[in-house]
C-alpha cells in the first residue's frame, strides 16, 4: 500500500457494540474503511475522541469533516443530540450537533435520532438508513423494515417518516439462543428452512401461543430428538413471526423494502414472501453511507 | 443449640441453582433445615455426593434415608432418572432411582420427572409438588399452576397428571429485566399494581401485540418518564398475561390452585382474579415436603 488517504469527508456509524468509519471521496466512492469494537456501550464520555482518533487519524491531514450517526448521540454517548419528532424527514442538516473535541484536526457532526410520542418509540441510526433509502430510491413511498437487534418498521411518505415501531426480535433471539435454557438444544449456527417456515407460520396463525411454543423447543430436543439446527431456525421463525403478527398494519397490502444484514434480511424476506409480500432488499451499509452523504457539507453541491 | 439432630428421613429439593435439605421427624415435623447454592448447574457428576455431605453430614448418625427431587435426576445431574410419561400419578415409589454413593452413611433415592409426548414437554421437581397438593388436598381434581423460572400448568384428575404445559415466563422476565436494553429503565425492585394490571390486560386482549409492547417500556422511559417500578411491573404483567393467553384452556372455567413462592404466586392470583378465577395458594415448600414424604419409606405406614 502506498499513498495517503485524503478523503473529502468521513462517514461514521457508531453503535452500541461497534464503530465503523469510511474515508469518502468527493465522487462518493469509498477510499478506505476501518472498524473497531469501541462501541458506545464500552466507552466513557472522555473515551470517544481517542477511540475515533485511533481509527481515523491517518485520514485527517486535510481536516475532512466527520459525519456520524447512531448511539454515539445518545445520553450515554459522546454528546446527547435531542431526538427529532415524527412526522418529519428522516434527517435534517440543521439539526446536526457538533461533538466537543480537543484535536484541532477533528470536526465531528452527529445526527439526531427520531422519536414518536404515541405510541412511544425511538431510533438512533436507522433514520440515517431511511434517509439513504430515499436517496437511493427517490420518491419512495411505503414501508421500510430494518431487521436487527431492535428491528424497526417505518412508514415513509412524501419524504417524511410518518410513524415507526420497534421490536426487540434480534435481542430476544440472542438472549434465548445463547443464555436461556434453550441454548442447550441449539448449539452451532446450523439452519433448517422448513423449521423456520413452521415457526413463522405457527406464530402468525396463533400468536397467543408464543409463550407455550418456546419451551417446546427444549422439550422436543430432550424427548423427540429435535436437531439443534431445526430448534435454532424454528426459534428464529417464531420470533420473526410474532414480530410480523404485531407489525401487520405495516406490511399488509403495503410496499415493503428491507434494509439490513444479508442473512437476516433474507430470513425476513422469506417470511414476508410466505405472506404474499415481495420485499426487495438493500444493504444496510449502502443505506447508511447514502444517508450520511446527504448530511455531508461536501455533498452540498450535489443535493 | 444442643442435642444431635437424628431425623427419621431427609428431604432434598435439588434444583439447577440451589440445594435445600430438611431433617424430618417420624411425625412429619421439620427438625432442621439447611440450604446451599450447590445447584445441579454448577456441579460435575462427582461433585454431588460431597455437596450433599457438606450440608447434611451432621444428621447422618442413624443413617436415615434421603429422598430427593428436582434437576438432580437430569442427564446433567447426579444420575439420570428416566422420565415417566403422562397420564400417570405424579410420583411412584417403585420408580425411584438409587444414586451411586461411596459414604456408607448415605442412601439416596431420586424421584423421576414427568414427560408428555405430544405436545412435547418435561418437568423435574414440580411432579413432587403436585403429589404434595394431592396429599394436602386429597381427591383434588382440577388445575395446578406452579409459577417460577419455568412455570407449569398441570391438569390433575383421579390422582393422575393428565397433561401439562411449560412457559418460560420467569426466565424471560429475568433475561429482559436484567440483561436486555430494558434493564436501563427498571432498576431496583419497586412495584406498581396498576402497571402490572395494564400489562396483563394488554397482553390478554391483544396477545399478538406482545412483540411491540416490550420495546415501548424502554421508549416510554426515555421520552415520557415511565418510572422504573411501573416499567418493571408492566413487564411482569405482559409476560404473565401472554402466559395466561396461551394457558387459557387450563384456567377458563377450571378449578385452579397456585403453588409457588409467595410474591410470585400473589401476582398470578391477581392476574387470574382479574379474569374471574379465584385461585387459592399453597406454599411450594409445603408441597415439596408433602410430596417427598409420600416417597419416604418412613412414611410407608402412614400411606
Amino acid at each position: 500500500m502506498t499513498g495517503a488517504v485524503d478523503p473529502a469527508w468521513i462517514a461514521v456509524d457508531w453503535g452500541t457494540s461497534n464503530l465503523r468509519a469510511w474515508a469518502m471521496g468527493a465522487d462518493g466512492r469509498v477510499l478506505a474503511e476501518a472498524t473497531s469494537d469501541d462501541g458506545m456501550g464500552r466507552l466513557p464520555r472522555e473515551g470517544f475522541e481517542p477511540a475515533l482518533l485511533r481509527l481515523i487519524s491517518p485520514w485527517l491531514s486535510e481536516r475532512p469533516p466527520v459525519v456520524a450517526c447512531g448511539m454515539v448521540g445518545s445520553r450515554q454517548g459522546w454528546c446527547e443530540v435531542p431526538y427529532r419528532t415524527v412526522p418529519c424527514p428522516p434527517l435534517d442538516r440543521d439539526a446536526l450537533a457538533l461533538a466537543p473535541v480537543t484535536d484541532p484536526r477533528l470536526q465531528v457532526s452527529i445526527a439526531p435520532g427520531l422519536k414518536q410520542v404515541q405510541p412511544a418509540d425511538v431510533m438512533r441510526g436507522e433514520e440515517t438508513q431511511i434517509a439513504g433509502v430515499l436517496r437511493l430510491m427517490p420518491g419512495y413511498d411505503g414501508v421500510i423494515c430494518l431487521p436487527g437487534t431492535h428491528s424497526k418498521w417505518a412508514h415513509v411518505s412524501a419524504g417524511e417518516v410518518v410513524s415507526f415501531q420497534t421490536f426487540m426480535t434480534g435481542e430476544l433471539f440472542a438472549l434465548l439462543s445463547e443464555q436461556s435454557v434453550l441454548r442447550h438444544g441449539m448449539q452451532g449456527d446450523g439452519w433448517d428452512d422448513a423449521a423456520f417456515d413452521t415457526g413463522v407460520s405457527d406464530a402468525l396463525s396463533r400468536p397467543e401461543r408464543i409463550g407455550a411454543r418456546l419451551f417446546a423447543l427444549r422439550a422436543e430436543g430432550l424427548i423427540v430428538g429435535l436437531s439443534p439446527q431445526a430448534a435454532r431456525a424454528r426459534l428464529s421463525g417464531l420470533l420473526i413471526g410474532i414480530e410480523l403478527a404485531a407489525a401487520k398494519p405495516y406490511w399488509l397490502g403495503q410496499r415493503v423494502t428491507l434494509v439490513g444484514a444479508e442473512t437476516l434480511s433474507a430470513a425476513y424476506a422469506r417470511a414476508l414472501a410466505a405472506q404474499g409480500v415481495e420485499a426487495p432488499r438493500l444493504s444496510a451499509t449502502d443505506c447508511t453511507l447514502a444517508g450520511l452523504a446527504s448530511l455531508s457539507p461536501e455533498t452540498e453541491a450535489a443535493r
